[in-house]
């Protein structure tokens, strides 16, 4: 597949969504000039949603995390992320009183939780706490030489409902190097117990769905009139196609030039641009 | 968990989304009585949609099949299958002009395949044939003895989307039989050739969102005005949980009385309701 | 890794394991010239046994298989099979008296079984039967439309060892093609079932310890004498290696070598040698 | 499956293989009487191997372990442990002159990897070191933050054979918990980076073999007169069975009263004797 200049397909669509680690910005920050792009879109009046499977901070906090990198423009209102998913869930599924077990940070806890579930982190759970729901949400905030084990216990104990807010198995913390994320800790515990967790995150239709609902309620958008655009397959491009919207699929991020082609046609998942990034 | 009186929860709901098999129809045919649940639910003026995991028949061919064996009442869009999840992909994303081979009856690739694709049964692909895309629709229609075999060499040389139109892994055939489903030939298949199919049906949102979608049109119906009622406690009850509505688990498929509480226990996935069957 | 000289290699050794399918045999038959090679090893007084995951006949019948097409000098004794390992399994374990259903030719099932062990064809076992164990022998002699629902049925509802008697996944039909073998058939079924079932066959350790044992018998021969020669390499290659033997891979079968060092990185399953076949 | 006396079966057997954790010690050190039964063995002239999956010590250490706990009498040579195997494939497979990285304790690495192979922690590898292979040896003696990703980002880079000294998933560490074992830390890791590690340990026939072996030095024994004790039907009675000796579950350990049977029938793994220990 050929490269295509991003700017060029921009402009057939009248809304764009758009995955936010890879390709609005990177572990160094910002990926340079993405802001020119972004400004482009607001000209042009087209109409932007982030769909991002991190679920370590609320909208408001991811906003503000763009705007202190110089991303401004985008509103907590245009971002949707697989933590909101999960968030929803709790809040509809659990009945008030209990308590949330959870691994991650304080502040993702504070989101995903609110004020009706009372959260506890694991390394302090009680024997005599009503736990009802577990909740993986970030691969920071706990000791993983003790608090891993902690989960697997109280998972093999309690038949509660496990919820994974992040599926992505690795992030790219360099150049070259990455780390573990929320979804391979998960999977780790999940294959010992044996049970079924609950995923919330893309390829799954949901967030796609969230964005295309709540941007028609700015104006009539029709999904042949939407792009994705991401950095990984199997993420990204598997669920804006599944959805039935067109994606492109940008190299700034998690694919690499090099190896894009093989991957394209390994997975069998296939964008229909590819492009450098969103700044050429 | 207690047995819940399907009519005394039906009430509280304003729609309803109801599994095929297991909940209306077995392999006897109709479950005894439930056109006087049907009754029921038109009467109060409630909404229905049927979600199947059946990708074998049209949506027609699905309510002629529902009349034919005495319940009357369902219309051909009041049905959402995986087939036409599968059907609106290849539409959308297949160009015009190749072929695309399958795994299935004729009667099934007609119907999802439409007239601008042109299907070809793998036993009859040949060398030469530009395939585009291969799916998996039923296991019924082709010889497992070669054709299994035929779709593994094609899928080993040529790079194209894999589509599975309907994930169950098995069937019910008899009161204690089961019967291998297109689902689980895929996955034999996809293990092999060590690529990523693309898989449709429950517990994915997406026919959940098709069905919510289509009865916006209707009237304004809530997602906490709607139930999910399915025998299947990963795809029906997974499903409609995440989707964020209300689900009751009936006991007159899939999930025998003897291992109800077991499999919730054990799976993790908890309907807000068990009931016997649609009909008490 | 270089290609190496099979025959300046084999000179280093005092005894050698051969696989047999893809090294002196392929879907065409002999391989051209292998009988060359086996006189040789006669003439120069070196010790072979023939390691093979083919469990649908017995070493006797193995070795007139191989002087049927023109490799005379390979005694049935010489010839240890994944099939003995099952057959010893079976003698051990399961009281006389029962029956022993199968899947696979009623040859396959004549030697596994013996005379002790009433074996029955999966199409044709009744419920009243005493079904003592299930044994995957073969991918041919059974009809798959029918009787792999036919054992999935039975392993549902009766809790008896499982035994793959052959555990490769597929093995090739032509210069590119595939056929699935039993392995596959075994997986689909063990999968679904959930259950453990016990595998016979390379890579694990009993075959090259029984080949060890008997060739002890006849001269004391050291592990580091012996050379372990496949065309696999998670079988034959891993299999010599975790046995501690030196291994050759050969080109002539299943891995190819336009394709091998990718496969060697990628599995990180690193033969001693590469040849392109015995006969170099 | 009625409980056996462990007592009167031991006496029909000339040899015991036994396995260390939850058959002779535990979480709370030796199990009470065991020093009685290993009296009885001996008195009985009776021969013993212990075939135990730990690879964090050398069978000296392991021998005085026993000792300082109490149970005098088990020499080192009649210690088979997994971290054997691994040792030797080591020794034999990975050229001297470069480096072994590991992730375990100093003295687990001192032991598989002896003065020949320099090894070095994962958390000490630098970029120019020539890295050899990679072991997984125990799940103690790193930082589980910030070494496990080295690893990962360690494979990612480099071709080089993995090797899982203890195959173990979980391990009790009190009455009621158990603890992530070094299997879990390598599966996770294998499964992201997608390549195949070479896994020694029960149910692997290896070790049986050597032990096997050991004992026939010292007398004449055949397989029918040896009994294995474990407390695990998936790494020990599933390797005794497959191995072709009889083989007995002790309830002391892993497998608890309460769930022996269930466990027995879902995983068709079947023991020729259980008992409560080895002691009564």
């Amino acid at each position: 597949m050929q490269l295509a200049s991003f700017r060029s397909i921009l402009t057939r669509y009248k809304a764009v969504f758009l995955d936010s680690y890879g390709v609005l910005k990177n572990h160094m920050g910002l990926i340079p000039k993405v802001e020119e792009t972004l400004q482009f879109i607001r000209d042009n009046n087209q109409y932007l949603c982030v769909l991002t499977n991190d679920a370590s901070r609320s909208p408001d906090q991811l906003a503000a995390n763009f705007q202190k990198n110089g991303l401004t423009g985008i509103e907590a209102d245009e971002i949707i992320s697989s933590g909101m998913m999960a968030r929803q869930f709790l809040e509809y599924k659990i009945r008030k009183g209990g308590s949330v077990a959870y691994l991650g940070t304080e502040n993702s806890a504070q989101y995903i939780l609110q004020a009706k579930l009372r959260g506890v982190p694991v390394s302090q759970v009680k024997e005599e706490d009503d736990v009802q729901a577990m909740v993986f949400l970030d691969d920071e905030g706990f000791d993983w030489n003790t608090d891993i084990n902690k989960t697997l216990n109280l998972l093999r104990t309690k038949n509660i409902p496990t919820i994974v807010a992040n599926t992505d198995s690795i992030y790219p913390v360099s150049q070259n190097d990455v780390s573990l994320a929320t979804g391979s800790i998960a999977k780790l515990v999940e294959n010992i117990v044996n049970k079924r967790f609950i995923h919330f995150g893309k390829p799954d239709s949901q967030m796609f769905m969230h964005a295309f609902e709540r941007m028609n309620k700015l104006a009539s958008i029709d999904r042949s009139e939407i792009l994705m655009v991401g950095d990984t397959l199997h993420t990204d491009i598997l669920g804006g196609n599944k959805f039935g919207i067109d994606t492109a699929l940008v190299l700034s991020g998690n694919t690499r030039k090099d190896k894009v082609n093989l991957l394209i046609r390994s997975s069998g998942i296939i964008p229909n641009y590819i492009c450098e990034s969103i700044v050429n």
